[in-house]
């Protein structure tokens, strides 16, 4: 089956979760187009999710997707906490925070049964996770709706449970991708490799449909990916430009020097913003902490350290201590609409399907 | 004009350069084929260099190419030295190796007149260089023999250096490649991308043909290159397993073990056989010391002391201290002679090229 016909969608053109620079405007934009638009809702609310369920609703026919983290939040380790804090100090004296004011927290939310009484209204189309499947008893609630589930896998051995522990579809997530890896089964960066060689080792070991992302950002992106197997195409970075994502002006700037060839385009893996490695432009923290630390608390209890440092840098003007996340390739960043941009990214699927 | 006629060869596939693990044999076979065979010259005696050569012409009428690296040897730093020997002291001890007995060297030499001298008899159809270009009057003694001239490029600035400096195609190394990183003008990893970020940036910085290598593993990820601008492939990891690579029989069965999935196939960038950052399959050496190590020898002075330890643990038939050098993509690896492999991943060349 085709993932147009899987997911009941024009393109196989999947807009990624992008949490913290999106929110129900970009889904809405590429679901008219005829992709499919994503909700991030890991950041969200229970009342929001809602009010931005209600807006995509309205804004929208088309399927759509909800994407979900599904960790397990730690217990809080109150001497690695005090330790990271520590390590921090220098930088919170520089800014005038005072660290005993930051308030702790997980920043981010598992997927949940509160989540799911908001869904179930909704009956969202699609529903995606990042870091594996949420449990049995949520798996069949959503189920229950008739949602198509997807989930990222960053190994063969991850897709092999994935489809094990039955989703629809896979996304192949290489290596090239922004934002948080979506490794489930492996705490090992080198397990974790690029497109061209993921893809076509998880599109030979299972049998669902398989989303290629990762470094992916135009017509031939998509094309080639097709070439490798992949099914359709999940696409974040490209879309970081358009008019109706909410990202930051100075990460817009920060990603518009690098298009333009004034700055060197150089990302890296970075737990020190959440917890868990995620892919962003390296910035001052990131170099002057190391990208990897072994310090930082476990995702995502080290969202709240740094939360007043950015805020304060941002102040002026600076992205010390921003998330700038971002894929490897920014080639496909255009500061066009977003239904412009997805027509764009499908250009060649035609071609392609007749091959 | 096609990389094809560029190079005047059948089909645009360029089989890497494996030092270490081929000679003549690959090459010739590949040649015959109709790809471009290629024979890595780093580490051959000049002497060798001259049979080998006379071996080639002997055995195929094909273009073919001829590969060497031309990194500055460093000068000998007795306190590094020192210091690296003395982390490696617990390892001597455990093979019952005399530290003071290993003797010092570069163990890889880069392209000099000398090797010129032996070059210009044969007038190689292809020169290829590793960590940049030689130096002007090198490369215009290569250029008076009518050699065509390829260097690989890891970043978008590497490759406009090239064409800068006068290369007739760039070898685009995508971060998937085993082997050594090709990188000269930078030290920073976070630089280095996967094949789907680099190969369409620097296709669109540079006028000269482009050559994609790494990850690519069969005829699907050939075409996949090609959609992406590639001119051509080069191709080393799935070559390895042929006949006709003088690959060892424990990296052969590491290699195998992953094709069949008997053990996952993790790699990571190491300096510690060499002092430059290669792939390779993570082994003992580089559990215990981090794959990358601030204390190693500068390239490729780095090479002497691991070398005893290596015959050491091989004899008893242990991979602890071996490079086991591989990209990220096992797929393709059969043990089928060379020009079945290569003509297996010009499979589809015909049908891209008339798209």
């Amino acid at each position: 089956m085709t993932l147009q016909k899987l997911l009941s969608i024009e393109l196989p053109i999947i807009q990624a979760p992008l949490a913290g620079v999106q929110g129900s405007s970009l889904a809405i934009a590429v679901c008219n187009a005829g992709g499919l638009g994503s909700l991030p809702c890991a950041m969200l609310s229970l009342e929001t999710l809602q009010s931005e369920l209600n807006a995509i609703k309205a804004g929208t026919s088309k399927p759509y997707n909800v994407n979900f983290f599904c960790h397990t939040t730690p217990a809080p380790d109150a001497a690695r906490e005090a330790a990271w804090r520590q390590a921090l100090a220098p930088y919170y004296a520089e800014f005038g925070i005072d660290a005993d004011s930051i308030p702790t927290g997980p920043g981010r939310n598992p997927f949940s049964h509160e989540a799911a009484d908001v869904l179930e209204a909704f009956k969202p189309p699609v529903v995606s996770f990042h870091f594996g499947l949420p449990t049995a008893d949520l798996m069949q609630r959503v189920r229950s709706w008739g949602s198509k589930i997807l989930s990222s896998a960053t190994t063969v051995a991850e897709a092999r449970w994935l489809e094990a522990n039955g989703v629809d579809a896979i996304i192949a997530q290489g290596l090239e991708a922004g934002g948080h890896r979506g490794m489930f089964l492996t705490k090992d960066l080198n397990s974790q490799v690029g497109t061209f060689a993921l893809l076509p080792q998880i599109v030979q070991a299972v049998k669902v449909p398989v989303i290629a992302a990762g470094g992916i950002a135009d017509a031939n992106g998509v094309a080639a990916a097709m070439r490798l197997g992949a099914a359709g195409v999940q696409i974040g970075t490209a879309y970081m430009l358009c008019p109706e994502a909410t990202t930051s002006a100075l990460h817009r700037t920060a990603l518009q020097n690098c298009t333009v060839g004034a700055t060197a385009h150089i990302t890296a893996l970075t737990n020190l913003f959440t917890g868990r490695p995620a892919r962003g432009m390296v910035n001052r923290v990131m170099q002057e902490l190391g990208s990897i630390s072994a310090k930082a608390p476990e995702f995502p209890l080290a969202t709240s350290a740094l939360a007043p440092l950015r805020s304060a840098a941002e102040k002026l003007g600076r992205t010390d201590f921003t998330p700038l996340w971002s894929g490897q390739n920014v080639n496909g960043c255009k500061a066009i609409p977003a239904a412009e941009l997805t027509l764009a990214l499908a250009g060649t699927c035609q071609v392609i399907s007749n091959l």
